[in-house]
């Protein structure tokens, strides 16, 4: 079993044992009070206590897993790799979006696998696969748990027995080639621990999403995540030189670094297979020097239009920052009203002394070899300041590194408050991203509207391309405490709808899982849905593969 | 018909009709001295005419395009968009590999298509491809006609019908999103026609192979081609934003610039599909401004090994130069053997008196923001130095930028003169590159020794990345004059089964074609090759888009 440290199972952070933990044993903690004030005010919301079951409490049900898959399966692993224990299944049941949490926090669990397999090797996972292939039952990888888009729903339209595939036995540094860049892990290693073996070689990955803590490298490549440095860095596509696929029909070794034009990518058909394809087993990444400089800053645009506008002028000539983070005026205006401190206040007092009070807020990072990263710095700053941007200085900048994964954590605290908090993103050109920023907000404002309370909904551009950007969506709401899965279920809708036809994409690094399915083939389109079969079928025959997600019934 | 001028039949260059032209017309010119000295001291070579047949005598067998194909087409496209003339087939026929020059020299097209179409919309190549399958007729994409690796051959195990499907009248530029850094375009559409465009924008796509004067951007797409400024620019692959591909089950759009996790990444498996899959048949790609500076210069090493340790050092810090070639020791003695002129005689001298003569060149190339440009150069020059390179200046840089296109004209010269003349590529990680250096080399010299001929085997690192680099091999020999094909097809199979033995990738940026198919499977594997093999029976389950290359029989 992990060594790592697990998920709460109603939310973010560590477990009861772990020093500051969460579960059912920390007291809801109340929010500072200046946050309070202004949702109150915001959204017509009534703070209240709406706190989760005791986990005890939580209805798992029996298992269905057939006695000859479990002898299979023992003798396969041995009989410590193969559980059916109420908490190791509840530990491995779907991810962390507000759509899960509202289920685990209700006290229902009944996508709750019906085992968790441990395998320690890619031939011990093939194995696996075969055999859930022969019992007909369906095999779930579990990296890290942090999907926030049902990617570990587990359904099954044939209603077959459910195996969680835990990666955790697979999570070391299997090599390193410093003169390469490369690094060989194990799908199951999260990003501090391979952080911490590659520092004694003077290396960083350097990918950095929200759900660093505990997200997998595997999970990175099955959904094709994007890191809070991906300007600089790069998707984590990006980053994957070479992988192993595990799949029912056998072991595929995928990639050839540094490149190679010997026929099409097959290394991209895994990287976003979600699991529908197979279990990646292995993985080499692009490592680079750590960056022997950091500067991170802030700087106050006066519109959205102006701030989007510079940034792609600093895109077209390779100027973005390394790190570039745009905040729309209404997420602007949240961050600095709900953020307390001396220096937040500071920063609201030269804002209004600039007339900026309403502004939009840019965090941007610098890494690198010290004197190039001055000489981008200096030449973006120019641009900058040509796109009527005021600096702000590096206070906001090392405010948002201090509390850049501290988002989710923060979100447990208003789930037990009565509040809706959900994120979605996209991504489109930069002539398309006006139109569709404004499409998402009138989509989500129309749906989550009622009887005089109003949904707040806080925008920021999160990864620059020359060719578009990214859109991070933030949303907060009261909770309608009767229908609350409904109430999110609408707005998804509506802002999916609304972006697609705008000319963004589904998704741009959370990935489809079961939340996007049904509008994939709007996406990829009919022929491309029956292309994604045909890989799915040469593999993956008899559909064991995470049949819950991505391909559409 | 296509607009642009043509390639000659026999070899390199624009045909006899264009000013300074090849073909028959033109006397076979004599080498310059010193390289005719150079390299009959060095091949054990003698200088003897070995011209072309006359164009005229070229053997080209009777259409054999079924009445009932040549009527649907005819209705399809109108009469004047179907052709069965000598000259329109003859042009089509093959590439412009050292095999396929033989084989026109010596008279032979027994490879030339029955028929040559030109379809002017996505719509009529994708009916175009739905008759073929009907009528059981192949189909080869023809762009620029200068694939080196067999790419055009449109042998067919079942010997069906071929047709060409030109798409010369597919060659404009659609739209540009300048906003975006984005151009749309038709796959026929070269690269000096889409700057000349860009240039009105002041944009750049900034893609120049060793081709370009003559590829098509379709081309470089469906071989995933790599540029000579690749290092900065990036590969074709990496400037494609989308693409639409024409099959005969339907046509796909691939492609959501900027970035998507919607899935896995179906636009790559159009990338490298080299038309099996279907025809390209339109691009959108990823432009720039065009750079306000550029500097070349040439460095000098004193050994290969410094040369590849240095350039490590600079890739990992993302520090390579924008262009990037560093000649060995045998590459580099014989360009400055060879070279003629003042500046040539002038470097020699400086070698000399440095004591390098026996060194390795070095070219590199900035490009972009003035500024930043400076930085990056200079953090490299430290680099450069430290690792025992002295700077040469800015002469070699432009000596090589004035004859970056002419190595295929000079080929014709000397394949006049008697001698095979013949590259090829690969890539490996920087820890693999010295091994696949000495295995290819050794493999070349093995195979090409006889009777006190020795080929000449150049080599210059002609792509970096952090992970790695590609190395691009020139041959020269005495040619085989009895059995030239199969001296070149022993070396190659020798070579080709060294580098990938030693690690290599089969190609780096030639493609397979039919020359590399025999090692397609020892690449991707037996999984791999039935992943590709199921895409392209979702596609072309008749199996017409050109069968002769990429996937084994």
């Amino acid at each position: 079993m992990p060594e790592q440290s697990e998920l709460t199972i109603q939310g973010w952070g560590p477990p009861p044992s772990h020093p500051g933990g969460g579960d059912a044993d920390t007291p809801a903690a109340v929010l500072p009070r200046p946050a309070r004030r202004f949702l109150t005010r915001e959204l017509g919301w009534t703070p209240r206590a709406t706190p989760p079951v005791p986990v005890g409490d939580i209805r798992v049900a029996a298992s269905r897993l057939p006695e000859a898959a479990r002898q299979a399966f023992t003798e396969l692993l041995g009989a410590g790799e193969v559980s059916e224990d109420r908490d190791a299944r509840l530990r491995r049941t779907g991810g962390k979006s507000y759509l899960d949490l509202l289920r685990r926090r209700s006290g229902d669990a009944s996508d709750a696998p019906d085992a968790v397999l441990t395998p320690g090797t890619t031939e011990e996972v093939a194995a696996v696969l075969r055999l859930c292939s022969e019992h007909g039952v369906v095999a779930v990888p579990f990296g890290g748990g942090t999907s926030v888009v049902g990617g570990l729903s587990g359904s099954d339209a044939d209603d077959r027995p459910v195996v969680a595939v835990d990666l955790g036995r697979m999570s070391s540094v299997r090599s390193v080639d410093v003169h390469s860049s490369l690094v060989t892990v194990g799908p199951g290693m999260r990003g501090p621990a391979l952080e911490e073996a590659l520092a004694r070689d003077g290396l960083t990955l350097g990918h950095l999403p929200q759900s660093w803590e505990y997200a997998t490298l595997g999970g990175y490549a099955a959904t094709r995540s994007a890191g809070q440095s991906s300007t600089g860095v790069g998707r984590f596509d990006d980053l994957v030189a070479g992988l192993t696929l595990a799949t029912p029909a056998g072991v595929l070794q995928l990639g050839h670094p540094p490149a190679s034009a010997a026929g099409p990518d097959l290394l991209g058909l895994a990287l976003g297979s979600e699991g529908t394809l197979g279990v990646i087993t292995e993985l080499t990444l692009r490592v680079r020097p750590r960056p022997r400089g950091r500067h991170y800053e802030g700087w106050s645009f006066r519109t959205w239009a102006a701030g989007l506008a510079t940034l792609q002028q600093l895109a077209r000539h390779d100027l973005l920052p390394d790190v570039v983070r745009l905040s729309d005026a209404d997420e602007s205006r949240a961050t600095l009203l709900m953020a307390s401190g001396v220096g937040a206040r500071a920063v609201r007092g030269s804002l209004r002394a600039r007339r900026r009070g309403q502004g939009c807020l840019l965090v941007v990072g610098w890494e690198g070899i010290p004197s190039v990263a001055r000489a981008r710095r200096r030449a973006a700053s120019s641009l900058l300041r040509d796109g009527g941007a005021v600096r702000l200085g590096g206070g906001v900048g090392r405010a948002w590194v201090h509390g850049r994964f501290s988002a989710p954590y923060l979100r447990d605290r208003l789930l037990d408050q009565g509040l809706l908090v959900e994120t979605l993103e996209t991504a489109a050109t930069w002539t398309a991203l006006p139109t569709v920023y404004d499409a998402v907000r009138a989509a989500l404002r129309g749906a989550l509207d009622r009887g005089g309370r109003h949904p707040l909904v806080m925008t920021h551009l999160s990864h620059g391309y020359p060719t578009g950007a990214s859109l991070y969506v933030t949303v907060l709401a009261d909770r309608d405490d009767a229908l609350p899965i409904q109430q999110w279920l609408g707005a998804k809708r509506a802002a999916t709808d609304a972006l697609l036809a705008a000319g963004g994409t589904l998704t741009h690094h959370h990935a489809v899982g079961t939340d996007h399915r049904p509008w994939l083939a709007q996406e990829a389109g009919p022929l491309g849905i029956s292309l994604l079969r045909a890989v799915k079928q040469q593999l993956d025959p008899t559909g064991v593969c995470n049949p819950g997600v991505l391909l559409p019934d």
